[in-house]
């Protein structure tokens, strides 16, 4: 594609941007600790509204825990056989548009690093609830997503789901059309009216 | 830094990342329509819950539209002067944080193009209801959030506010510390128990 003032250091960027894909099912190989602390470190830099910075992290490592957290929500299975899982404690649930901010940020960065990841949902509240007491996270908190870390197993892994045969449970990996996405000036004016 | 793994092209995409500051003046070089283009493509490639892709986008470069779409905020005066918006159509009010990831791969995909980026809030809900009725958004849409787009005013855009003697009503542009952030294992271990 020729863009204009398009060189070879935006190319590699916007690559990383429009490339990231949901991984579910992850290989044995360790993240590094200083890849995991790189991860962090972007999380942390992550813009928010009026910079009122509404989250924490928890790193989630042991296996059992990783376990027990796969349960708490019905697409969470992946986080099972994840490498590490990064638990995202919001301010409350005002904050999900910032949340999404962060978790975006965290798994473009962990990409970067060729680190798979995967959102999972901890729902209802009675698995939130759980959630937050399995990890010592005080109730008034907003627990509601956990993203699943780590090398993918296979060529494949961003395309089939954690558990095998069940492949088509998973939604379409394509996108809409971008007649179905970009509106000019008004929406639903589907052709550009750009000023020349 | 050195970091396990890390070679310049990781270097480069985390680099992108953690760059990222909010834009609030804008020069008036136009954003050529291929580098809008990409930046769109990039959104519109952006994952979502279940891939639901709960959005549209709006784009905005009429200088009458973007002023009055300045009104519809208490933070959104840099949309005045921006050199296009970006409205965010969202489903409805359970999609925030898919908002969020959607506005944070856009702001990604400017920012490695050179242009800055700002989010602002329409609110309250008659403003909402404003900013619909004047891009013509059917009202059971959720529409909050408006991107301003344009190359920044100069080297100090990203840190002083659209409206210039009113600098000290922004908010600090510094991060909490990474032990404010992170936490190992269980909420409020700070310090890393980790596998070796």
């Amino acid at each position: 594609m020729m863009v204009q003032g398009m060189n070879a250091k935006t190319s590699l960027q916007t690559r990383l941007l429009r490339t990231l894909r949901a991984v579910r099912r992850f290989s044995e190989r360790p993240i590094p600790a200083d890849v995991m602390d790189d991860i962090l470190a972007v999380g942390r830099w992550t813009g928010s509204s009026k910079n009122t910075q509404p989250w924490e992290v928890v790193v989630v490592q042991d296996r059992q825990t990783l376990q027990r957290l796969s349960q708490l929500g019905q697409f969470a299975g992946h986080v099972a056989g994840a490498t590490a899982a990064l638990v995202l404690v919001m301010e409350g649930p005002n904050t999900a548009f910032d949340a999404g901010r962060l978790a975006q940020n965290l798994m473009l960065a962990a990409w970067a690093h060729g680190v798979g990841s995967c959102i999972g949902s901890l729902f209802p509240e009675e698995h939130e609830a759980q959630a937050k007491a399995l990890l010592g996270v005080p109730p008034e908190r907003w627990v509601r997503t956990t993203i699943s870390l780590g090398y993918p197993a296979d060529e494949q892994a961003h395309r089939v789901h954690s558990t095998p045969g069940t492949a088509g449970a998973l939604p379409s990996i394509g996108r809409k059309p971008r007649d179905q996405f970009v509106s000019w000036e008004r929406y639903g004016q589907r052709v550009a009216g750009r000023p020349s």
